[in-house]
């Protein structure tokens, strides 16, 4: 599972148009309105890199009200999946 | 359920030991090695805005490798939780 | 009571209507024109995390004349009002 | 009245002493433990601009675990506790 | 007397127009054609903090060819009066 | 008369003692503790722009308490005290 | 062997299309689409310093979808050609 | 073929011999010597992303002499060596 | 003999055209297309400070593909020219 | 003829000693001390690239009061000594 997180800054009169067509993006996981100089953070997971980026080019980036975006790539996920803190993530 | 990312710059001999210290923290839900000028971004979710702070204050900053941190607060949350599609999000 | 400070560029040439205008927005407890390379800094103040949200995406941005925000969520307010040690302030 | 926004950023792990400290300064109104690059968010409103600066020079920036600044004035206040519009703000 | 020093990009090609009328603002003191990435540096001197604002507000960020400002504001003045380096300003 | 303005981070526990120090340099006009990232200001006057480079090179940046300083040159000053269009200023 | 490496910021909803036109451009070695503020990462291998100039300037940079670029030169190049770990690059 | 490329700030007195040390990881395919802020750039070829994670971790980022990183991951590689369009890079 | 130096972001279609406009500019010695942000660095060398301001304010920033600029004034020259210890430069 | 310009910040107590040493250094055609954030701009001329690359990293990084450095690389020189088109430059 390979996942990548997107800061957007978004067109400011449209914040909630656009994050609700971003959760319509399938793989698309979480979309939050956060703090800072980016107006929405979006998880992105998929199976592999290649449908990250297809993902994130050829969706995320073209919906309408997006302005800019910058990208992270989670190298290594350490999630905890709950209960017995079990380990061995993705 | 309030959600915080911590953004973090560790000492770069001790990222990985970092990261499985900030595991062990209650209510960080997930930690990821990440690609940019930061080294982790780690998710926190807890009941009140208050825990976050305390988490954030009294746990996550004190873990010993690291150096600086920038957090971002989750104003909403858009998780995908609902209808038939509904993917398992924490 | 949750807390979100707001810094914002406006159009130079109506710095102070816009400030006006945001004035009239419920929550919104103050609005100071301040020095930096922000032209204005409001303060939010609302009974959840929810409504600070709604006040900043669905009517502080929407404000004719604001250009770029940057927004600050207060984890935490130790403001000197209660208790015993309470202070006189402004 | 004169009013200072002061960004600080402290030792991580000392924030909520530092913060604790800064409160007992006479003229700081609020401390905030913020999202962002910065720790605290303090606010101090002070008779004249003469004292604004000695609290900020002589006691704010001498507090032990301060390590860094950035400061703003607010060259107007719109607040809206005034004349009949008042609002019940906080 | 309070002072603020206000950094201003113009319009490239109106530099010198610009400085020109921002020279006739009455409480403008001086206006500098600067190094760096701002083009011109103007010090603003008034009896009042609020009369500063006015000044910037609506006065400087109106003059045509301004483009962008970062306002910097003087919390106390250790200005020589030459002479006998008389110490104790305005 | 070439003018030169330096902007200074000073050591946080002796920016009024860092200040006296430089107001006693020769060519040294202004002063100013301002808002902003830097603590504080300094306006240089001097006949040649040899003199301005010795006074900063060869005192200012040796003064005790000065961390970091970030210079302008004034290609230009456009002060208003000079001929017949002097206005009355400060 | 002259080699530079070229950061592009590219128009949001034609990431791919500019990608593949700049893949295009003999002496262009490889592209990358790639996680941060940028959207494409290009490296240019040409024989002299003179041609890397132009193909930036004449083909790179004149391509349609470009936005923005931050060029960075390689003084030297310390390729491992795989095998017996021979050192003794370009 | 997962790849990732890493900007270096390293000990200014030990540029070379950093990089020396950073060519002996496997996985790293090409170190340059480059302008701007950073001293060196590092490409990283692994079949998976794990394997990336592990030798930015655990090897390069220990290397001495390595003072600070920002690490761009590559989504999509748009490499022109492959079948039949190959056209005759370097 | 004064100097100073300026980088410039041009229109990135138009880098050749605009570096050649400059050069024909009086006082401007050396015109490079460079390496980071920006497109090209001017170097200019007159009799006079008030030349200098005049050159870049009145033809280099008003030259056609122009888009924004940095400027660094030269307070002091160590070419190696003079003298005895002249080395052969260039 | 390969040029690079060096941005160097050095040991605010040092910068004209080490400014001499600097030019001590062959290759190095220029030094200047400059306005802005940086102390010292070097201006360096080789035969090849591989010469610049180590005066860079052998001799001017090693002179002691150096501390950080941001270096651009020349594609192209554009001067204006050669051929007819000879203007009398400085």
């Amino acid at each position: 599972m390979a996942t990548a997180i997107v800061l957007l800054k978004t067109d400011r009169r449209k914040v909630t148009d656009t994050a609700e067509r971003i959760l319509e993006i399938p793989s698309v996981s979480e979309v939050y309105s956060i703090s800072g100089r980016h107006d929405l953070m979006v998880i992105i997971k998929c199976e592999t890199v290649d449908m990250i980026e297809y993902v994130i080019t050829d969706a995320l980036l073209k919906v309408e009200g997006v302005l800019d975006s910058e990208t992270m790539f989670a190298f290594r996920s350490y999630e905890k999946r709950e209960a017995g803190r079990a380990v061995d993530v993705d």
